[in-house]
């Protein structure tokens, strides 16, 4: 793996989880000479990723920007998913039924209310569903939900199925993965020239991506100001099951049409079917540090939500329960592009989206490695946002920057 | 396996349960050549049980008889721990920290007084609690816990343990496994004289024991009225675990200082601390057959019950949930002794006490095995009691009752 002299690496990737492996795959179909870092790739925030593809649903409170960044990722899907099906034969699970958004009491129904004022003010004009709509829609709703929203243009793909099959269209593409952790940043001439690997070797490349989630924050050499300020933030899910016997009378595989979210009393709550059966119930949301302790208390609370929307669901078979820690960032919003550091791009800090935000980072940020050009909808998003660039600016450029 | 002729083994042991492994190793004790046939031993109810030892408490709204017979299994307890692990070794989480059960609101409370006065007509006299005390005793109750009943010679033991050193000791004391399933009982004679294994081999035996919890009433090769009318009654349970972070911060292991056991509006629930830092919260009751899929009700109402008595629960970190089927017997009470067919002896029926009454039933039907002489503790608890003899006794003894 080690490489001496002039790097014969393009592009060194550290991260596998849908991000690192979708740049990898995407920049390895340019035809650059790729390398991907990462002890086990697809295990962090990714496996316990619900893949919901809900751009409007994601962006209630936030910008208007993570909307259209997301908006723009979903319309990218079926050809990701399409190209990667076709390099791979794997299904990845991708459905594009809809996100049915229900209110359980008045209160909700505020709620709701307020989301379809903010998302018109984005453009977006949602079905409203009546009470008896909703329960048109989807059968198994609890009977007292008095409203509902309807995106029909959202949809889910299973992160689990799609990090297999980005790993194999990676590699058939030419990628190389190393599963080994990156111990550190390495720097020569002020720019970031490769990484450590845990064996001690240095991989070098002309370009370091750090896709490496919450543990960005921490990757060692990194000069000060550079490293993104991305946080973990654990979320819980649990994955239930319909049984043969459901099927056979008729219940829809996952025991829902589409994705069902809603907020009971105060708390939010989503369950995404799959055609496998699957339906994923999530997510907590908790700020502990890097802690993924499958609890009690989150189980109970996440099972306790889903039964209001959906009472059915304790017929449903309980498959497991993970948690993952997603990389959480000051303002919400993923960071994307270049620093003051030479040589380095970021791909992180997308939260609770990052399997949304697949497609579209993976396209620009491979685009921007087979031609120097940034992409435009970069902008909002620059990596140095939060004054590390402010911090830089005192700094001697290329010498200073760089141990 | 195949034995020609003469039988060679003394007791075949259909079923490797905790009863089955008990009576296999306390018969090679006495010097019996014993085989237990099993594919999966330990693998059945054992593995979802909780391991209270409460004799007590499972016969609150039972008959005499049953506590009668708890009671002597649990004064066995402590040499029937020591002995097994002089022979092995091996732990098997015994301790006698007592049963604390606790009563939530006014309504428990009345359950509570029920209790204690059919108790006391047992001739137990149990502490009486007040809410303070109950505190006092287990500082993680809900301070709206109105009272409690203290057992204080009430144990637990780790049913996976616990079969794993019985396993041990079996083969230690010369007992031999066959990891198969029986098919089929065969007799000679009239008698019961073996059993068909899945590999179309024919076990011997002078006895054969049938102990293969709710498996014996579907036992092939059994005449008429001889088979156990046993049902198979689904438990779930869910193990919860202590963190290291509790421990440090001084909670005890498995949170609780003994089990607890409560009646939540309606809905009975025990929590069984370990000393290996697990609590174990128990248990479900469901008539669906031979069905153990972990389902989310069963999870929900388990968690919903033990955090209103045990707010605490929350913490916890999951370890797993299984479901286990239990032998229903109509009376609730097991079977142990003999039947009409010469040469059978039946050990199953136990329902949720299992573990509490391995010894007792080990040791007796370990006893009979090597005198000839049948327990007195027998007698309320024969196989015969549902009418079974009746229906044989209008049959020609010895031939017409085997095929």
């Amino acid at each position: 793996m080690s490489v001496e002299g002039q790097p014969q690496t393009d592009v060194l990737v550290i991260g596998g989880g849908v991000i690192g492996l979708a740049i990898g795959w995407r920049a390895a179909q340019h035809g650059l000479q790729v390398v991907i870092a990462d002890p086990d790739p697809g295990k962090g925030a990714t496996h316990a990723a619900a893949g919901m593809l809900a751009p409007i649903a994601e962006a209630a409170y936030a910008e208007r920007e993570i909307f259209a960044l997301g908006q723009e990722s979903l319309l990218r899907y079926p050809a990701f998913v399409a190209d990667l099906q076709g390099a791979t034969g794997l299904p990845v699970g991708f459905r594009q039924s809809g996100t049915l958004q229900v209110a359980y009491d008045s209160d909700d129904l505020a709620i709701l209310a307020e989301t379809r004022q903010l998302q018109e003010s984005f453009g977006v004009h949602l079905q409203q569903l009546s009470a008896r709509e909703c329960r048109d829609a989807e059968p198994m709703l609890d009977p007292s939900v008095r409203g509902g929203l309807l995106a029909a243009d959202d949809g889910s793909v299973d992160p689990r199925l799609l990090a297999r099959a980005l790993l194999q269209a990676a590699d058939a593409a030419g990628a190389r993965l190393v599963r080994q952790p990156v111990t550190e940043v390495v720097c020569s001439g002020g720019r970031a020239s490769g990484a450590r690997l845990a064996d001690g070797s240095v991989a070098e490349a002309r370009w370091i991506v750090l896709a490496a989630g919450w543990q960005s924050a921490g990757m060692p050499g990194l000069p000060p100001g550079i490293a993104p300020p991305v946080r973990p933030v654990k979320g819980q899910i649990i994955r239930l099951r319909t049984t043969a016997a459901m099927t056979a009378a008729g219940l829809p595989a996952g025991l829902l049409r589409r994705t069902v979210r809603g907020v009971v009393r105060g708390s939010g709550v989503y369950l995404v079917p799959r055609e496998s059966g699957e339906l994923v119930v999530g997510a907590t949301q908790e700020e502990l540090g890097p802690d993924t302790t499958v609890t009690a208390g989150g189980m109970w609370e996440l099972l306790r939500d889903a039964r209001t929307l959906v009472p059915g669901i304790t017929e449903l078979e309980f498959a497991d329960a993970v948690a993952g820690l997603r990389p959480g960032t000051p303002d919400n919003a993923p960071m994307i592009g270049l620093t003051e550091l030479g040589g380095l791009v970021i791909a992180t800090g997308h939260f609770r989206a990052g399997v949304l935000l697949a497609p579209v980072t993976a396209d620009t940020v491979a685009g921007f490695l087979r031609t120097g050009a940034q992409d435009p909808i970069w902008r909002a998003f620059a990596p140095g946002r939060y004054g590390a660039s402010s911090q830089g600016a005192a700094r001697q450029p290329e010498e200073a920057i760089c141990r």
